[in-house]
């Protein structure tokens, strides 16, 4: 009986030479004799670096991460790769953190639910009860954690067992209103996705909304970025943006920014969860 | 022998409060038998500012501006409006600095000679000799004016000669890589425009393809605005935005900008010269 | 004691002629001592029309739409005015009809929940089980009327009492895959807003995200239009787009118009709600 | 001495079935000892087709078409591909056609002016005077071939053989307004490139600003393509639209519009230049 076929996704980065390419390809081939269904690479010239995302199929018996870790090690170790390995039947556990805007949470609930996102969707952490509702109809257990300036490091340390609970992959801050600690950022690093209203680096920092409004800009964005240790500077993933005219006033405003906030944020999730995204340099490539 | 329609387009801002509408079509209806063509209006709800613009045409003699600041001035102080008058039949005399990058003013050129936009394009003036062939191919004086620290001043002053003696109404900066001192600004209120190579108010200042490149934006930008003392802080006329990815470097990503700036100028560019644009608290109400 | 401020807006269009304008503001002036909140304009010089969108507040005591009428019918009989009037406190009755693909529904629940809508949701129609949790959800009355060839006509009268026993001003077609009859569309002329999952007039009918696939197009879109009694051909209310690649295949392409049809349907409806809507020749005017 | 490197595009299409990536990955190392510069791929895969671009350099000796042709042949035909190679070091030869609108000219000619295209500009040909001074001021050789409906046949002799005189790779109308024949069209398969000022498949044919204009539509745009037989109905490289509201009477449409065609047009132009379409199906892949 045949084995059942593997489908993964390979990620790497490495100091650009010759021979990457055809080394990778060949291995692959050799010891899996795998099916490649997709090969896109990247190189920064400037910085001399190369990028690769390799997704392949393979009817390989024995082919899980511990044993390719094993045989891809010598290769990966001659060209200097940082790489990881994703296999697509090992659907990754999500967190949701939300506060009380809830257009976002709304928005990834019914991506979820009509299967655009390929995840387990874990649980909900929220500092406000307003989410509850929306997590019951979708039925993902929901937190209620409240945060002043006194409790917040206990709160994070119960958000993290919660997340470590859950084996939580990837944390979406969708709209949470609350700044992680360093030690909790760099417990999720490249895992943890926001969404910040404004076309980054323009208008960082609180009310963003509110200061391009006062500045009179004539489009308005939104960017999805991981989380990094200085607030809103982290590599970002995707931004749009809309046009506004004088006879949008900040209500106006804000409503039209929060469809940009659904659209930068879900393909954020989606491209991460596809295993699309690498990042480097503050930087991220996005093999879309 | 009946006197020859005129067409004419009032601007007008002042506080805002109840019967200004009302006074203003009556006025007009009353001194000249208007047929109205375009009445648009705009409130800043916030600081309590009311802008209109109106565009109109009469049969009624002796129509001219003189006259109409006359018979106006009373309803105007009543209101305390700032307001202009612009007659069609009167064409902006208009000059173009420009350094070495020749996109813009190609464009605007060949706008100009299309008929695109209703102007008198009286000089070029430039720091380089670059631009000298494309303003002989459409027949626009140029004047050679190199610059440097220490001829800055006496430059400016051969500058503003070359403008007073052509009753030049609007600068256009069509990358002219050159800062005007304030004093010259000053000579200019409201009527230098400048294209900048960003999305402002990101990447304001030298280089900003390179500080959005190291950035790693997904959408690169373009910006024109009034100039006004501080650099790349005045009103803001028009923005647009392209994406970029990782396959855009450097190079790639300052011609896919070109096309931005020569997009956003030129509608500044229009709208300025067909009276579309208020400016207040530096912001503009663009009534496109 | 004073009467409390009324808003309303004032919605025209005419043959175009000298003096409009001027007899429409000096009659709310004269009449209701209004103060003008918004007066937008525009005329089609190719075909000698007139519109125009009036909002205005007013503390005279007996406005309302049948003292209006009977004031303001010589003046718009003199100038041969199509005209209506909308009470700003007299929101509209909106029904929305869904089939299987709940995307446009979610969202407008969710829009309408968080207030982005000034309405009374009163029904959902369905020919499908699948959208009565959402409806359940958010409250608002949900009947399943299946539709088939034979029970048409009959589903169709109850689906029109239901319409009428709710006063229904509005009926939004959220990707209702059923066509209506000519009798029902004569019934709610303007009325009934449905959004087209292409660019129209370009792959009209069915299945157009296939059609778009196998034309290999470059970017997708979506309409929102007035339902006519001709499929696909109303006057269209607004339209967007999104590039795809050949990295789109089918199933992407459907899920990145899904945004698309969401954004334009939301659109309409907030505009026709706001009385922002004008349509004639098969075209509409948005005074946005 | 080392024989300087070379870099070279392979384009291919065959049918999609395993190894192919790593077969050509391999001969290219093994026989030229490449380094991979680039390397896209894609499938269609309802289609069952694999498409692959690699750009590469080599310092291989004798690095030619003719022997590369040689050596390749078994490999492509193991696997029925389609292929072809280009060297960069050896530029297209390029002739623009044009009649009497020369906006997509000027723009063309100063891209090419300012290196954004790596090609020969070999000559224009106009059935108009119109563009002999833009062709003068840029120094490429200016043909007027009027057209008349007796005089068709015996002008497409003339151009062709100016075509074949000057080894033209590559076809450019900039806005011809007259209809190739059949036998012209089939002479450059996939070598002319057209641009139509409607969103394809909307409004082919002639005048589609005047036909969007009637229908009412709300975005303008504008499509590049191949020309095939069929007007209009080539594949589709590159497609862009602009928003146009009532205040867009058919003038300005118009000039919006033509925004859209110089852009749509010099991307597809580059594209074609750098190698980065493939085409099937009617359908292009652009490996941007």
């Amino acid at each position: 009986m045949p084995s059942p076929s593997t489908t993964a996704t390979l990620l790497i980065d490495c100091p650009d030479r010759k021979g990457i390419v055809v080394s990778i390809i060949n291995f692959l081939v050799q010891h899996y004799d795998v099916n490649i269904l997709n090969a896109d690479q990247h190189q920064d010239v400037e910085l001399g670096l190369f990028f690769m995302r390799v997704e392949f199929s393979t009817d390989a018996p024995h082919f899980d991460e511990a044993a390719f870790r094993a045989v891809f090690a010598p290769l990966a170790a001659g060209f200097s790769m940082n790489w990881r390995i994703a296999f697509a039947n090992a659907p990754q556990n999500v967190a949701i953190f939300v506060s009380q805007y809830l257009h976002c949470l709304a928005d990834l609930l019914h991506r979820h639910q009509t299967s655009e996102f390929h995840c387990n969707l874990a649980l909900i952490i929220s500092n406000h009860e307003a989410a509850r509702p929306l997590a019951d109809f979708y039925k993902v257990p929901f937190y209620y954690l409240p945060v002043t300036a006194d409790t917040k490091s206990g709160v994070e340390a119960e958000q993290q067992a919660l997340l470590a609970e859950n084996n939580v992959d990837l944390v979406i801050l969708a709209r949470y209103m609350q700044i992680l600690s360093p030690a909790f950022v760099d417990a999720y690093p490249r895992r943890i996705i926001n969404v910040h209203h404004s076309f980054l680096p323009a208008f960082s920092g609180a009310r963003p909304y509110h200061a391009a409004f006062a500045r009179g800009v004539k489009l308005i964005g939104a960017t999805s970025h991981y989380v990094t240790e200085v607030l809103d500077e982290g590599p970002i993933i995707e931004q749009d943006v809309t046009r506004v005219t004088q006879n949008d006033q900040l209500p106006s405003l804000i409503q039209k920014g929060r469809d940009l906030e659904r659209l930068v944020l879900s393909r954020a999730v989606q491209w991460h969860l596809d295993h699309r995204i690498l990042s480097y340099a503050n930087k991220t490539v996005i093999f879309a």
